[in-house]
């Protein structure tokens, strides 16, 4: 294990941690020992025995440094795209129109399950280096177009394989319980059956960091839910859940009921939905870039939420149909725009809650014992990474206090 | 000058000339004198004699080419940017808070005046270069931050300057009725008339292609824009208005009246309007950013535009107060998912309905004649250049024929 200590000064910290706004530290300085933070603290206060030891030494310039970023929400692996079928909606063309024309998840599933190991990894590292270009460090990949034994577990080893050949962290989801695959049409509960069967093997090769499903009218009932978390709770993997999107399923109030460390979406999310989750320590998990792709008009109930102390966190939601987005910095803006977060808000969003959210206690802020992942910035305030949108100022960043480009 | 022969080869062109969908060539080729196109074709039916005098020949490996992106409104140059007031606003500051912390367009307009000529350039460049990273060739830049007529022709003269110093296309636009400075408090009439009197001295000084106004009830009066629009026309400088963004003003009859060259907006829009613009060949510069950014509701009439054959252009409007935004690319999604263009329909409007918003003829559309302003893009089908958001495939772009770094 690598003992270094390496030193960043001349930075204005946005440590997110404290009571101040922002966890503002204007002549800040960190000290990191190996990958981990050691120090954080004022310039001036730095300790001088530690000062003594250092083996590295970076003059960041008065530069504006926050947490790497947590995009801690995405379908990241799967085959083809659905550019075709945007233009054919845009063309006026209709609903059957579309699914004669292939559209739809099905045809994710299809292209997912006829892509090559190769081409899955292939097409997943250009997305993840697009979302690691503006300072993601920790990204969480959802399966979910495979929707086999065989296809699930390939989409998840590929999510793996980005973890460990990119300067990235990967948590993985199994979502086998996304959208029923057409071998079994007509058979919800069948296919529920099979997917808690699955998630031991699962498990056992090392693919599954947490598991999520789709609550929803036009995905699975509350009681197929339950039956998905159960199978996770008695393997001990925490769960997550696509909640109350479109319509208000209750799953919110199943998923605290299970400790589930997220409920994403939430747009019709109702008042014991949020006590629910206020109690079990549930993050809510937005999702700007959907609700923007799909025109919805219903906001979760942020000002809710907030009141009920709720962390928020938000997220990309990367998928082929519903919101195929790769700027984290731009679900800021949107955040700020179509939400009301405020800045500082939405830049807690992908760092300490989307942490939360993933169930990782080691990162999100710049706090002695916390990881040495953080960005350096070409801003004068974090308010400006939420404000400018389709810019990105990420200029350095550092995972494990190692520096990896942008 | 310089009458090389350059080739390249094995492209497929979205020339958006023609009548094919996207101007589409599938195994297409492109060969350019100097700076300009001379052929633009099926590779299979390149002339011999041509091919027999080249000097330089790239193969594209089967890439996408499209003409280089014109970006038709922008206010790129100012001092300062917006975002503590962005963030007090979303923290429920009201709109009197605002204003005593300094907020709203005469804080950009005291930070122009402030700002040196370098810092100017500099802030410009900045966003410049983060436009020309997804494939912008030519931009039109705007005044209207100084207001006075020695700050008006420092930010036009920063403009020619960015356009002279980076491997892009500026086109300056002379927007002096943008809105009313403290020293005109009360004198609306008179500030027209200092607007109208400094017109000619900035256009000897080679520093306006075109002249701009807001009309608008926060802005000037339809008869203060017509003042504007004579002063123009007496020095036979074309017009564009700001018209019907908030409210109907009639300014876009009035503008077509004076064969405007763009109306821009335009939410508020009457069929009146639009008869006027399809009579004149006004274009209609839809500014999707903006609308997003307001939260507006109000879409301009696309239907009814297209219905009446005005062309459609579509812009960043990048500025600090209402569009703080600098992706070309992300305002090709947002015309789509948000005014519901067609992705051909976005890409005309930011390429050969943009030159016309500019008056340029030489440019927009692959094909014999217009200058060689391209770009190679890391997508299989130009409509993903409107599916994705927050991607930038853009991978190569040759101006004049020259390759520059996107
Ligand atoms: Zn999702
Ligand atoms: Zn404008």
């Amino acid at each position: 294990m690598n003992h270094d200590l390496t030193l960043w000064r001349h930075a204005k910290l946005a440590t997110l941690h404290g009571e101040a706004a922002w966890g503002w530290i204007e002549h800040g300085a960190m000290l990191a020992q190996g990958e981990t933070l050691l120090w954080v603290g004022a310039e001036s206060a730095l300790p001088k025995e530690l000062i003594q030891r250092l083996q590295t030494s970076h003059d960041l310039g008065g530069a504006l440094v926050t947490p790497g970023l947590i995009d801690c929400h995405t379908h990241l692996v799967y085959g083809g795209q659905r550019a075709a079928e945007f233009e054919l909606r845009l063309q006026g063309a209709s609903y059957e129109a579309i699914a004669r024309a292939g559209g739809g998840i099905r045809s994710t599933v299809a292209a997912t399950r006829t892509a090559t190991d190769a081409q899955l990894l292939a097409s997943a590292r250009q997305r993840a280096q697009a979302l690691m270009a503006e300072g993601v460090t920790t990204l969480e990949i959802k399966s979910g177009y495979g929707l086999s034994l065989e296809h699930e577990a390939r989409c998840l080893s590929v999510a793996r394989q980005l973890g460990q050949s990119l300067p990235l962290s990967v948590r993985t989801t199994y979502l086998g319980a996304h959208a029923l695959p057409p071998e079994f049409e007509g058979q919800s509960d069948a296919y529920v059956d099979a997917v808690c069967a699955w998630m031991p093997q699962l498990q056992a090769q090392g693919l599954v960091d947490a598991v999520d499903a789709f609550c929803e009218n036009i995905g699975f009932t509350l009681a197929q839910t339950r039956r998905v978390f159960e199978a996770a709770r008695n393997l001990g993997l925490p769960v997550k859940l696509h909640a109350e999107q479109l319509s208000d399923q209750g799953g919110a109030a199943l998923a605290a009921e299970f400790g589930a460390l997220s409920c994403d979406h939430i747009e019709h999310l109702s008042n014991q939905g949020i006590a629910a989750m206020a109690q079990s320590g549930t993050v809510a998990v937005l999702l700007p870039g959907a609700y923007y792709f799909l025109r919805d008009t219903h906001v979760p109930p942020i000002a809710a939420l907030r009141a009920a102390g709720v962390p928020m966190a938000v997220s990309t939601d990367h998928n082929p149909g519903t919101s195929p987005s790769l700027s984290l910095l731009l679900m800021l803006n949107m955040a700020c725009t179509l939400f009301r977060l405020t800045p500082e808000e939405a830049l807690r969003g992908v760092t300490v809650h989307a942490a939360r959210a993933l169930g990782l206690q080691d990162r999100g802020q710049l706090v002695a014992g916390q990881r040495a992942d953080f960005c350096v910035w070409d801003v004068g305030h974090p308010n400006e990474l939420a404000y400018w949108f389709g810019r990105n100022p990420c200029q350095r960043v550092f995972v494990g206090a190692q520096e990896r480009l942008p």
